[in-house]
């Protein structure tokens, strides 16, 4: 019934889905979006919230290369926050509170716009392959869709299975069917796959909350947004709550233990280690008596509450009993409980920097299906299953980040190096080049590489060519003009740093710890420069981060260049480990199965010593 | 978990349910709307549009009663009609358009909004009943939650099952669980269950149709509205399409009729006889070579587009094949097929006026679930079934509407009275006295009734009575005011109406068929009392219709007021017809079964005759 063969099927319209559809039609593929309920495209499954630490460097990433999770937050977003801005700008991360039935709105809107991308509702059961490729889809309904590369996005749906307390029911989340099929499929084909398990707060009505007890929790006074381009920028924002549980409330909650799906052995898969349920803070924190709980608007005009931190999937009276001990709770009224989900994912290991499948061809995995959790992590592996599936059958390069050029890099490195046993979710701590991946440079790390395959829009190049003008044009004069200390001088007491005796550059006091932009705006000079240039907020903030952190940055660079010399020795595909007798026996099975394609991936491979790439580097001559 | 008794549990949150809801909770009684999916509210099933012939009549009284359908109408309109406006007043019938995400949104935010109603997502499994009387509901995770008195409106979703050619799966609609447990209790405890059907078309891509070659279909150009209350009027709008089958799509569908779930014996219930499926059409109109299709947008900004008179559940490459062949439609591209669905519904016999059912107290039955089709009769009868739950525990009188008094009195007297064996929609020649029940006086009829019960507010009594006595003292001038031969001539000359030779009261020649209210806003003195009096266009209409059509109103009044003799005849609770040895065999069946209150209702009872009737009327000393 359809008439044409697609270049690429995208199966699932969550986070990774949307965004893997909009890259790859956006380059130009004929791409189809086949998704279980139309109505449920970008839905948020779970916290009405974008970004946060790492993760609002993701969102950053992804809109510098031209996908659309910044834009379409900003769009419903309610309330935006920097989060760390008290500590170095590698830290700073933004994170915006959703109104979550205008961000899955927004997402249908912005796909609907996107030429080349159809849309198709209905359950994929299976794929259909030829020759250890894939070639198309079949439709529960029993219709064969062709194509030239599919991308899955199952998340959260590949025989999921809800828990709450002693009950069990099939489903991708509360109130939608399970997809099956898929997983039986690839097992058969060879694929491993395992079990994993998230959870998610009840949802309470927030007419019945005293919020005169909690700690309001408002956004940035002036907040800013995630995406690079011009997009909306909130004028009005509303306030989350601060509110804690108790020692009561845990023993309420104990009192549904031995019901507990975690502890009496339904649920044997591993959760999101960061993201625990409440009744597994209590069981690992047995000396904490109280938790944060922070308390989320769903919406800008809706009364549902989203309860942060309250996950949990012990019987329904139990989270009722203890969440009417918390303060400001006393009068909660249910919308609905918590509970778990298990579901099933495939090992990343199976896949390729591309998140190509290893097994079959043309075949892309991206999203929660790869073992990951949360909203950014999977959009971004949609984006770049997306980029990569359109490459490959244009017959393109690959597009794959390095780990000092992106979170994103960091991320798929990851998967496919390491795997992962529990839930991945990014930390700038996994990030070796931190302060490279800043949210303040993501476009001038990466809309040139966006644009050039052909995703990042003209408009978007300029706007950053712009702005990385300016802001080195900034950076220089502050390395070529100098201050008089009459002027100086007062700014320096008043934040109890030393005097200066004599004129010299600004590069050097601005380094200072305690000089901030602001103060340098103060000196006549620079205001001038500011207003004569017509300097914006983000080019300020660019050229202060610049000077501030020369030297930080200057040293990860020489770091990341290093690591590039050892990325740079390749290893041939299919290249024969057993020929290396002086392997470590570990080594060799790893090396077998990961099959890494440079020496540095094979180094950060667990159970690859330095030794085994010693031996390695000597066989590849180097 | 709820840790107190409702007065009110509403199951379900479709158009039914939503009414019934907010009704309860308006009336003062603590109300719980359980329904399986919170983000499902309000849902449109169907088409995106609301009103129409008869339908608008029935919104017209939901609001006219306090009721929100008409706000929730207005609010999301995307373009409003007034039917049959070339026709009699009792005719005219107002028809909108909606954006369908808009319309569920706004009916949840209004019900947030309500007072004194709760929320919880999950699926009712049961009923909690003790000696006959319904005390609360059973939640499919096992929870019980209590109720004085509980209102079911399941729709489509109790046992469910969807139908695509020879494919079938469980669903209460695309994409959405079917509910299960409640029809097998409800069998248990005594009731009558039958299955129906219903069908819908495939929803397409805008972006692929050819509009050029359709006839624009676009709004009123002066837009009403829904609410008698101040609210929405349109100031754009978006168009409507027209285009139609011809024989060869007709044959293309036909290659598909040994794989249709209609005519191969899959689908045995009956579906609603004036929405039929495009497949019904072809085959029971033969001699017909073309049937209109109306293709309307589904919101403002969306670009899925509803094919209205496409409804069909052929195989899906039947209906795309065939749609293909459609002017405009040659290149359409597919959202998601046409499907039928077959439900469990409990012939409504089984419920007293007020919708409760016999056999159990305190539990009511509303909506798709009574053998009804459509959202218009679904919301008004759970606006009654939500009214008179909470008169009935409050132990007030119940709250009934006449036959003569509202579309709503035809409808739920039908319905109780003769049952229905087909998917019952509403028409005006249901209505014995519809030059009463008219669109323009819905609030004269029943604002003062809804008033009276506690439920239509203040304002709107206040808006009503203005209405009223503006009207009336319009109509009055018009009685008491003369027009010159000279001034009224040339107006009767331009509508080629006889010319008057000597000055006489306007009402006279006003009553004319050809003049209307806008010649007679030529005449100075009219058109000064309009603008003394500031009457607005609703009086101006209510004045018109008073006018033109006295004649007719007053008859029917007549006719009205013979039946409500009969109507005051009451029959006895628990009335021995056995002792009626003179009544037919089948009058004594249906009237036992039925149970009638008044000799009027057992008039309309197929199977009892005039003789019958006389037999009873005789026996109760009249
Ligand atoms: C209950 C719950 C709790 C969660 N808690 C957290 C948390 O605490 N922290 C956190 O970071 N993340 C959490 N998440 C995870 C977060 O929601 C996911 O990481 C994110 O949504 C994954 O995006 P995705 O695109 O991979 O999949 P999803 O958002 O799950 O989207 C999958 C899409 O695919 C469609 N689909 C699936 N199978 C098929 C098929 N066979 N055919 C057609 N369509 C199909 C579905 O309809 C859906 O549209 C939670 C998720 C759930 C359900
Ligand atoms: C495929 C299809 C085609 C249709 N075609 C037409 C048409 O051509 N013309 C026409 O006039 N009408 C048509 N209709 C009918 C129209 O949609 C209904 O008349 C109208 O929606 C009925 O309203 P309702 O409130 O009775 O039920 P629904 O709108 O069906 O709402 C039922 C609600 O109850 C909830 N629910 C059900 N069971 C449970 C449970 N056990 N626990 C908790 N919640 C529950 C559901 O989630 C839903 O919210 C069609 C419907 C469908 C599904």
């Amino acid at each position: 019934m359809f008439d044409k063969q697609y270049d690429i099927i995208v199966v699932g319209g969550g986070h990774a889905g949307a965004e893997a559809a909009a890259a790859a039609a956006n380059m130009g593929s004929k791409t189809l979006l086949i998704t279980m309920n139309l109505q449920t495209i970008g839905q948020m499954s779970c916290n009405p919230a974008m970004g946060g630490i790492a993760k609002g460097q993701i969102v950053r990433e992804i809109d510098a290369l031209g996908g659309y999770s910044g834009i379409v937050t900003d769009k419903s977003a309610i309330q935006f926050k920097m989060l760390n801005k008290s500590k170095g700008p590698a830290m700073w991360s933004p994170r915006a509170q959703n109104d979550r039935m205008r961000f899955a709105e927004e997402w249908r809107l912005a796909l609907e716009n996107t030429p080349n991308c159809d849309f198709y509702q209905e359950m994929v059961s299976g794929l259909l392959v030829e020759k250890n490729r894939v070639i198309g889809v079949r439709t529960s309904l029993g219709l064969d869709v062709k194509a030239k590369a599919v991308v899955l996005t199952n998340g959260t749906f590949l025989n999921g299975l809800i828990h709450i307390g002693e009950k069990q029911f099939g489903g991708g989340r509360a109130g939608e069917k399970a997809a099956i099929g898929i997983t039986e499929q690839l097992t058969d084909f060879g694929f491993d796959s395992g079990r994993m398990k998230t959870g998610t707060p009840p949802r309470v009505d927030g007419r019945s909350l005293d919020y005169s007890v909690m700690i309001p929790q408002p956004g940035d006074e002036i907040p800013e947004k995630f995406s690079y381009l011009e997009s909306h920028t909130l004028t009005s924002q509303r306030d989350c709550h601060m509110t804690h549980t108790s020692k009561t409330v845990h023993d309420l909650l104990r009192e549904g233990f031995d019901r507990s799906p975690m502890f009496n052995g339904s649920i044997q898969s591993i959760g999101p280690r960061y993201c625990p349920s409440i009744e597994d803070k209590i069981n690992r924190f047995a000396d904490k008596d109280s938790h944060q709980l922070f308390v989320e608007p769903e919406g800008w005009n809706t009364v549902e509450v989203y309860v942060n931190g309250f996950s949990t999937s012990l019987p329904e009276d139990i989270q009722f009993k203890a969440l009417r001990s918390v303060k400001g709770f006393e009068n909660v009224k249910f919308f609905r409980p918590g509970y778990a989900i298990e579901y099933d994912y495939f090992p990343p290991t199976q896949l390729k920097h591309t998140l190509e499948t290893k097994l079959v061809d043309n075949l892309y995995f991206a999203g929660q299906i790869n073992g990951t959790t949360g909203y950014e992590e999977a959009a971004s592996q949609g984006l770049m299953a997306g980029i990569n599936a359109h490459l490959k059958i244009n017959e393109k390069q690959p597009f794959v980040l390095k780990r000092d050029e992106a979170y994103i890099g960091v991320l798929i490195d990851d998967l496919i190096t390491k795997g992962t046993e529990e839930p991945y979710r990014m930390f700038t701590s996994r990030a070796e080049y931190r302060t490279l991946l800043r949210q303040d440079n993501a476009d001038l790390r990466l809309t040139p590489k966006g644009y050039k395959i052909g995703l990042a829009k003209e408009e978007r190049l300029r706007r950053m060519e712009e702005k990385e003008r300016k802001s080195a044009s900034f950076v220089s004069f502050f390395k070529e003009t100098s201050y008089t200390p009459e002027e100086m001088n007062p700014i320096l007491e008043s934040v109890s740093s030393s005097s200066v005796k004599q004129s010299d550059k600004m590069f050097k006091v601005f380094s200072r710890p305690k000089v901030t932009m602001n103060h340098m705006l103060q000196l006549e000079a620079v205001s001038a420069f500011v207003s004569e240039h017509n300097l914006d907020r983000e080019v300020l903030e660019q050229a202060e981060v610049q000077v501030k952190y020369s030297g930080y940055i200057a040293k990860e660079k020489v770091n990341a260049d290093k690591l590039h010399r050892l990325e740079n020795v390749k290893i041939p595909d299919n290249f024969d480990y057993s020929k290396l007798k002086s392997l470590s026996f570990e080594a060799r099975e790893k090396l077998e199965y990961i099959k890494p394609v440079t020496i540095s991936q094979a180094s950060r491979i667990s159970g690859v010593s330095p030794s085994d790439i010693s031996v390695l580097l000597v066989y590849l001559g180097r």
